[in-house]
């Protein structure tokens, strides 16, 4: 048995592709779809994202970006979501609207970061995409569309930094399109007139969150899969001799840092997991599940269960009701010195997001909060303050020292990580579920068994030095991968060649052993 | 059989007061309790809201708070709320608040005013209050408070109309505490430090009008008092020929410029009702229901039974909830030009209110709302921005072209009005259900079915003639009185003598006649 623990976009990712594979699932939450997803904008925009971010998180964003048309057309069949389930929402909305603004991502992304992915994602976005996207079933059914993410700038201080963001995307080949205010107001008359420029990313993407957790939902229910509506307290180790005792599962060799790390690397291979029951939902079956395999997929609360670096960092959002449509596409900008954006939906609704707030485990949605929210978004769409409130919520995104996601087995035997997905948990659930199916499903070419203690440090590295890996993401990431080539551990890509491999490789959990 | 046509505070408050005098009586209301009375703040502040109005409202107002105390004490018996079913949730907050400010209102209100109100207000919240209100069971159970109002002023502008009000008041009799800043901040240390003056209305009371209509609804369930989810979709009229055709039900003498005024004067007495089931509620059993006597409580949605001068002024209001109370009495300013207030609850939920919006039937939450509720507040208290949002509603207050309300008969036999409460719904329901109830058991001295479209102008009078009664409210009532005692006709006080007398010519409907 395979247990996800985390019934988020990224754990239901991972358990549809393996049951695909044949694999024996069982899905643990105590609210699946109701975490960060929740909260999620959707917003497939690796290319604008990077504004905000670094060049490795943008490879993963374009690998994966590169997957969704495929992923949503897959999804939609396996959840049994027709052309007719949703028709009209989002075909009326789009028509008119991407026809002036060709994919003009050139293929200067694959040779400028080394792969193939950027191209693939443009001719999948450009090409196959109006297929299987926005017209088709989808399209409509996950409410997935490509017009493309606007960054606008007021002051002269944003203008020269989209002047710099041109700059480097054009040395990574990525050809988004400098817009004066005037041109930007051309594209969304509804922008506030103090908005003096922008920059187009013409084929950043958007989907549904809830719809997607919804078709997941749906696609396990038809292929079996339970979902057990539960929370997990503690991964069952190998040779667990004190129930009462949690027992950390550290990334690390030594003892734990962790939250629960009580054993460390002395712990056996990780044997299954244990249940609580949640009020409001049925008493579970058993209170324990006996698991060959166990996917930390638990967003921010996996440092809960293992010692890996993940904390909360709480988002809130908006979504507004619209009778009609204010935006053809994701707007963005940077106001008061945070950004801010705004997606629309298909079906006229438009999401404002996000706070970024470092409060531990607060999910409270505050005045505070939404004050900012509709402030900012105020400032870039005047006429936002005629739309109706459908809804506010808050998430806890799982944040990492590196801004990049661990994903892939550490060296605690019986443990898959694919977690730490932060700002990018929808956009990089397709990749993130092919990687663990790559590494599930694929013997690694050394025993991912074996531990590793005599290479690694004594100590689990600390969060003080895992904060500099922020400042020193490449470096690190590469060291990681080199490190793990060398030491033979497995990556989570244990036989995996060319791209996969690669982006396998920046997203090991053993990058975290090699910084201190 | 007395139907009441309404079940927000006002029509259930008027159903109970009926019920114990032992009248046969049944409530329509499609959602009991949903109606402006859950986005209803529930200030019992008539002094400090006579900043906002005029002196007839501040007579109204000082003579129902007079009436709260028993009202509540009363309700809390009926309803079967005992001290222990609320225990905890106030005694701990109020503790040690109003100790330090006894009661200032003098007798001189009743002498400003010509009657005894204002005195017997003070009293009993100075006095019977203590016992039966917020430390005790009544209190508990309604969240009964009388901590007082603190109006503040920022800039020079506000705190000159801070001394206006203050020297109005005194002339009055109400002996209001003027406060510079810092005693201000002294009273309420979470007041903004711009804050530079106030005005303290030490016994101004407030209750939640959730509590109250809970309240009403238990209390009419004891006795029996049927509750009928459905919708009245028009008055029966006596010799009514065509079912599908709505009948007006005016209360000027011609025909009508209400929404469904079809027949005028002509048409005989009301009879009853017609329903209309509602999505979610139980087909109601009958379809009509015949009465010797209708009441219409239906707030603003008054005008589309009747001919009756009530419009929807839509309010927003928005919930916080605060682990310590922020506050221990009511704030209110005026913030960019719009009056904000923050009434604490005993549970530590802090309501904000409220926008004032003439938008017609639209509750709609908007994102504009929000963004002034939360914007203005921010202004006086910064420190509800940590605060959690709990709830956020839009209500629609029914507006009368001078602010008061109408109460009692009009020229229709078998209608009773009791509508058109606007802000002071919650404020004015004893007041309102006491002169409804004398109306209906006290046989008038002239009758009230004598149609008098001799006397009567040959037009009901015009939106925009109501519209100038706003600036001659006192003269206006003055003549309707008059007029009314001149012409016979019922104002809902027949043979009402003294005070109730001059109270209910204050809300007659026969004063809309007299303004053309």
């Amino acid at each position: 048995m395979n247990v996800i623990v985390g019934g988020g976009v990224v754990g239901l990712s991972i358990a549809w592709r393996l049951a695909r594979e044949g694999l024996p699932v069982t899905v643990v939450d105590p609210a699946p779809g109701r975490g960060a997803s929740y909260a999620a904008a959707g917003m497939l925009a690796p290319v604008s994202e990077v504004a905000y971010t670094e060049e490795p998180l943008l490879r993963l964003g374009a690998a994966s970006l590169s997957r969704w048309p495929s992923f949503a057309a897959e999804l939609a069949a396996d959840a049994g979501l027709g052309p007719d389930l949703s028709a009209g929402r989002s075909a009326g909305l789009s028509a008119g609207r991407s026809a002036g603004l060709s994919a003009s991502l050139g293929p200067g992304l694959g040779a400028g970061l080394g792969g193939g992915a950027g191209t693939r994602s443009r001719e999948a976005f450009g090409g196959t995409f109006g297929m299987i996207g926005p017209e088709g079933a989808a399209g409509r059914a996950l409410d997935l569309r490509a017009d493309g993410t606007l960054d606008v700038a007021f002051g002269a201080d944003d203008l020269a930094a989209l002047d710099d963001l041109a700059a480097f995307m054009d040395k990574l080949g990525l050809r988004v399109e400098r817009l004066t205010g005037r041109e930007c107001r051309r594209l969304e008359p509804m922008l506030a007139p103090s908005v003096r420029g922008g920059l187009l990313a013409p084929g950043d993407a958007w989907v549904d969150p809830r719809r997607v957790t919804a078709a997941l939902l749906a696609a396990l229910d038809r292929l079996g899969v339970p979902v057990v509506r539960a929370r997990v307290t503690r991964l069952l180790r190998d040779g667990d001799t004190a129930p009462g005792v949690v027992t950390g599962a550290g990334i690390g060799a030594g003892t734990g840092g962790g939250t629960g790390g009580a054993a460390g690397a002395a712990a056996g291979a990780v044997t299954g997991v244990r249940l609580e029951p949640v009020p409001g939902q049925p008493e579970p079956a058993v209170r324990e599940i006996a698991a060959e395999r166990v996917v930390l997929a638990a967003g921010a609360w996996s440092g809960e269960l293992a010692d890996v670096p993940v904390r909360p960092v709480k988002g809130q959002i908006m979504r507004l009701r619209s009778p009609q449509p204010l935006l053809g596409r994701c707007v963005r900008g940077m106001v008061h010195g945070a950004p801010v954006y705004l997606v629309p939906r298909g079906d006229g609704e438009l999401v404002l997001g996000a706070t970024q707030e470092e409060l531990g485990f607060d999910t409270r949605v505050t005045a505070g909060g939404l004050y900012e929210l509709l402030r900012d978004a105020r400032e870039l769409v005047p006429g936002v303050t005629e739309l109706e409130v459908a809804d506010v919520v808050a998430g806890l995104r799982p944040g990492t020292p590196d801004n990049l996601p661990i994903i892939g087995t550490g060296e605690v035997p019986g443990l898959v990580l694919a977690t730490g997905h932060h700002r990018g948990g929808v956009l990089l659930a397709p990749l993130t579920a092919a990687l663990v199916t790559a590494a599930v499903t694929t013997p690694a070419t050394t025993p991912a068994t074996t531990p590793v203690t005599t290479t690694a440090p004594p100590q689990a590295p600390s969060t003080a030095a895992l904060a500099t890996a922020r400042t020193t993401t490449q470096t690190a990431t590469q060291t990681a991968a080199q490190t793990a080539a060398q030491a033979g551990l497995s990556t989570g890509a244990g036989i995996l060649t060319g791209e996969e491999g690669e982006l396998a490789a920046l997203c090991s959990p053993a990058r975290f052993r090699d910084i201190s």
